[in-house]
């Protein structure tokens, strides 16, 4: 049942984010491999925990039924359990002690568990269903821009960030990825909440039903349409303006993603 | 909510575990303590889980209202969630990498994190779900050994295993420990299964309905009160065998909680 989640497909950002980051800074792939699928295991199981029915209620995931449609709601609480475990087991013991040293693989797993616990997925997935139908001037930006930051940033910020450190990045370096990271996730948002009120929700790849009902914030709701243009376009640039000291032919995958993100013409 | 379950007491058995045998193998208190903490915060995590309604519908622990009862169902996910988090959060960023070698805290990540998997509580978790409702045929000693070790052995066994490991044993040491935590959950197991077809259920510490409802399987159900006591008896003597070859005023704490167990009078 953690297979079925896992495997369902999804554009893996996160994985490729890290192993781009490990390469970044001088590393190999292979460096950060089993990192990189502990990073989508723990994606993954916070997915298939927001999506039961004492939380969000979807009943898709990706096109295809979510976890406990298919398993029960007993069953897609295990499988989230056993994907947050199996992604320390993963990334601590699959990749060998020669390639990676006991003390990065210590700092990497203090980064990711800080981003899934009370600071980072859980943190933000708490004050999110808090704030369902709060409305616009009882939510505000700041609301909004915590939830974004705990409930999706901090994971793939970390992902950036444990890169860095697997590849022997410098604290300079990790520091630039952590930015990078954060600025690439706010963008990713700002145009995903623009996509989301200009385009008919046939087109949509995710089913927007639940959050129109649960009346979730969004950039153009709070800020307006023009202005969150204005701050896809400053995101864009600061992503891009920290990958200025690295070697451009390392740097081509993260300043694609950035651009990728940018140009999105599809919510999926 | 996480620290609601965490502090709501409990008998603290594998955090003193963890730490016993830490000082067996020549470790002190201070070495073992953000890891036994760590040990309790998944132990809790999981008992906040197994409670939900979709699970084992508890509306009880340890005396007091469960988790999901007091903020609900979603709030006891992610609390649940959190506390997963934080347990690795602070077995690695708490304890200082003077006193604790990042090659042994790496090690004692991989022995928590297959504690809680597949392997361990969640899959112990996920087989005792599929058994309720078995009759005595059907399901067979095989079986309740398998749940026990799995959904509970397996978090004991690994608390004694790595309070050896941040200690500095042995290979052999920690096989030691490893051998005596397995005996003594076991022989927990036993008792706690004697002493509840034995006594009233109005005298039991915690809520026997669901256990009887759900036609939970037993020692006595299946090899007879009369073998359960002697087996009780061989695991007791074997646990205190693993304790012979160490310093007998550092194994104290250790014959204690074996005979302890072997001498309980209330299930609680």
């Amino acid at each position: 049942m953690a297979e079925y989640s896992l495997l369902a497909g999804g554009k893996r950002v996160r994985p490729l984010l890290c192993i781009a980051a490990c390469e970044l800074v001088g590393g190999d792939e292979a460096t950060a491999m089993s990192t990189a699928c502990a990073v989508e295991m723990i994606h993954t199981s916070s997915l298939v925990h927001d999506d039961l029915p004492c939380m969000d209620n979807a009943d898709l995931r990706r096109g295809k039924p979510t976890n406990h449609k298919v398993f029960g709601e007993d069953m897609a609480v295990l499988a989230g359990d056993a994907l947050f475990a199996l992604a320390f087991e993963h990334m601590t013991a699959l990749s060998s002690a020669l390639v990676v040293s006991p003390k990065r693989k210590v700092r990497a797993v203090i980064e990711l568990a800080k981003a899934i616990g009370t600071k980072g997925l859980v943190g933000g997935q708490v004050i999110d269903l808090c704030s369902e139908g709060l409305n616009r001037d009882d939510a505000g930006l700041e609301r909004l821009e915590f939830i974004h930051l705990h409930k999706t940033a901090a994971l793939l910020v970390a992902a950036a960030v444990v890169g860095a450190i697997l590849g022997g990045g410098t604290e300079d370096e990790i520091k630039k990825l952590r930015k990078y990271a954060r600025c690439i996730r706010l963008l990713f948002q700002v145009v995903d909440d623009i996509l989301y009120v200009t385009k008919s929700t046939d087109k949509l790849g995710k089913s927007a039903g639940n959050d129109v009902v649960a009346g979730k914030l969004t950039y153009p709701r709070l800020i307006s349409l023009e202005r969150s243009r204005e701050l896809a376009e400053k995101l864009s640039k600061e992503a891009e303006e920290q990958l200025l000291g690295f070697d451009p032919n390392k740097a081509v995958p993260l300043v694609a993603l950035a651009s990728y993100i940018a140009g999105r013409h599809n919510r999926s």
